[in-house]
């Protein structure tokens, strides 16, 4: 650290990012990206004709995009709130709704960059461990004394919790936001966003990134109350209005038009879950039921490391975490049936 | 503002882009942008086998641009920081060297995002008045107390200081870091990224949005000592670390290898510009001389908003502030000899 930076940040961690070796072609699954390309329209949109754009700024407002989506979500277009990525509607809702006096409530094995943003923010950080089979208990966050945060489905173990449940998280928290990361809800899980329209203390955050194949694009947004979205858009005005570039957003516009393509994958990644989860079962493994687009899976008779360190040499990368409660596990993104093939003869003779 | 808005918010005033009227087709010499599209090797860049890659994360180090960019501007890779725009690396200069008991220090007419960041993380303002020429008078900057933030050229008046009278600011703040922000030196600025070599505390913002034709690509950067780059960097990774998209990430490279397409039409604005200062002046005009994209101009005989209204009536829009210095005046980006032709045309109109 310079002797220039504020002393504040010297205790802070940044998120580590998931691995990105150059060193020999992977089979990646370690950062959950989808394994299928972007829809046609969205190659199509992206072209020497958009590029001569690049000249002029983008809509600050994301006004095509935030009808289309609002269109599609079935809510009002002051209802959405799009940013570079779900990363930074995260990000502006820590900001917002918590602070020095409002703690930030989250579980201890969640999306690790929660407690990299109330760092940054200096927010107190309210831990609420999961159950000892990775389940999260609703009503631990009943009257949680700060601003909510549920990844639902959960990462890295891809469990769900029903919205029923999480509206009672949402009722029984009147006077803070709760916010609902569903960054793999289109894999199997159930959204929040319906109840946007009866809560004004919900914010459900979703990303492009995974279930859309835009990783590479930066898109995600944020649903909620009008005044939320106000409260968010203000501080994105404040911060750097023009982030969304025009590339990004004609490519958003695209893949709104063309869910289907996008659904029709998700429901491709489900089925080759369920093959993956049947066979590394019967390999002798735990694999928590996911309802993401990865699963959360424990090696017979060695470590998560041993066994990401060994696929890793096969040129297979999955994702390890060395804390305590998630070390016997690694983490697999779900890819095409042929990556998945070739993980699970990997595995196979790693374990065999 | 929602009752959940953390309540040191309630006076935050977000920045106002440049209008972008959709209601008909303007001669747009409002917001900076280069009336050239991007080179042709970044026409190229953006293609459907980049967009395929969509599904993939960028790199998060921007690693090829930061090397190409380090030898562009004759630095080392750990001295470059790539960010959503330079409105990105501002803000995290501001958070990362200013603060509740550091200052930042700025002049009462510049770049006017300086004061909503100073804002937003709860840092004090020193504001400095120009001159009654608009100059900016280094001394006033000496031992400043604080982050000073100075744009060369400076906006919107497009007056510039030397390298030298900078280095003096830079040499006599020690304690402090100094921000000095290029957006427009590439149309006759000096800029003081050399001195990155000699002074710790020195940090050169640029932006690919003005001189590199990218504005809706969303890309910036700054230029400093490794240490000041390490520590924007640990903030960009407690916020959102993969910032910028793929695209944008292989038009800028290929807009790095173009160099000197970028530098010619650099050149080509500057002759415009002074084809347009003369022609004003002889209207009655005067024109600050400007070493930016842009020129700041009072009309005779009415006032900086009459004269924007007028345009704008006739299908060409400039910029005006209403603040009581600046608003004699309206600030004109230039565009291209035939653009400029009938911004000269119209203002011979209404002011004839």
């Amino acid at each position: 650290m310079s002797k220039y930076m504020q002393s504040r940040f010297a205790s802070l961690e940044a998120y580590v990012p998931g691995e990105q070796p150059q060193d020999k072609k992977y089979i990646k699954l370690n950062t959950n990206e989808s394994p299928y390309p972007p829809s046609p329209g969205v190659l199509a949109a992206v072209n020497a004709g958009e590029a001569a754009k690049l000249r002029l700024y983008p809509d600050p407002e994301c006004k095509v995009l935030t009808k289309k989506l609002a269109a599609l979500l079935d809510v009002e277009p002051e209802n959405v709130f799009i940013t570079n990525g779900s990363d930074d509607s995260l990000n502006f809702a820590f900001m917002a709704f918590a602070g020095p006096e409002t703690p930030a409530v989250f579980a201890d094995i969640t999306y690790g960059f929660y407690k990299v943003f109330a760092q940054l923010h200096g927010i107190p950080a309210r831990v609420i461990p999961l159950k000892p089979d990775f389940t999260l208990d609703p009503a631990d966050y009943y009257n949680a004394g700060g601003m909510v945060v549920i990844a639902n489905p959960n990462a890295p173990t891809g469990l769900p919790r029903t919205r029923n449940e999480l509206e009672e998280v949402i009722r029984r928290n009147p006077d803070h936001v709760v916010v609902v990361d569903e960054a793999y809800v289109d894999f199997g899980g159930e959204s929040c966003i319906p109840l946007t329209k009866k809560y004004d203390n919900l914010l459900v955050v979703q990303t492009f990134s995974k279930s859309r194949c835009l990783a590479g694009g930066r898109l995600g947004f944020a649903v909620g109350h009008k005044d939320l979205i106000a409260d968010l858009t203000k501080l994105k005005y404040s911060t750097n209005p023009y982030c969304i570039n025009r590339l990004t957003l004609v490519a958003g516009e695209a893949a709104v038009d063309e869910n289907e393509y996008y659904m029709d994958h998700c429901r491709e990644i489900m089925d080759t879950r369920k093959a993956t989860t049947d066979a590394l079962r019967g390999l002798g493994f735990e694999v928590l039921p996911s309802a993401a687009n990865f699963i959360f899976a424990r090696p017979p008779k060695m470590s998560g490391e041993a066994l990401y360190l060994a696929l890793k040499d096969r040129g297979v990368l999955v994702r390890y975490f060395s804390a305590p409660r998630t070390c016997e596990y690694v983490r697999i993104t779900i890819g095409t049936p042929a990556e998945m093939a070739v993980l699970v003869q990997a595995v196979r003779e790693i374990c065999g």
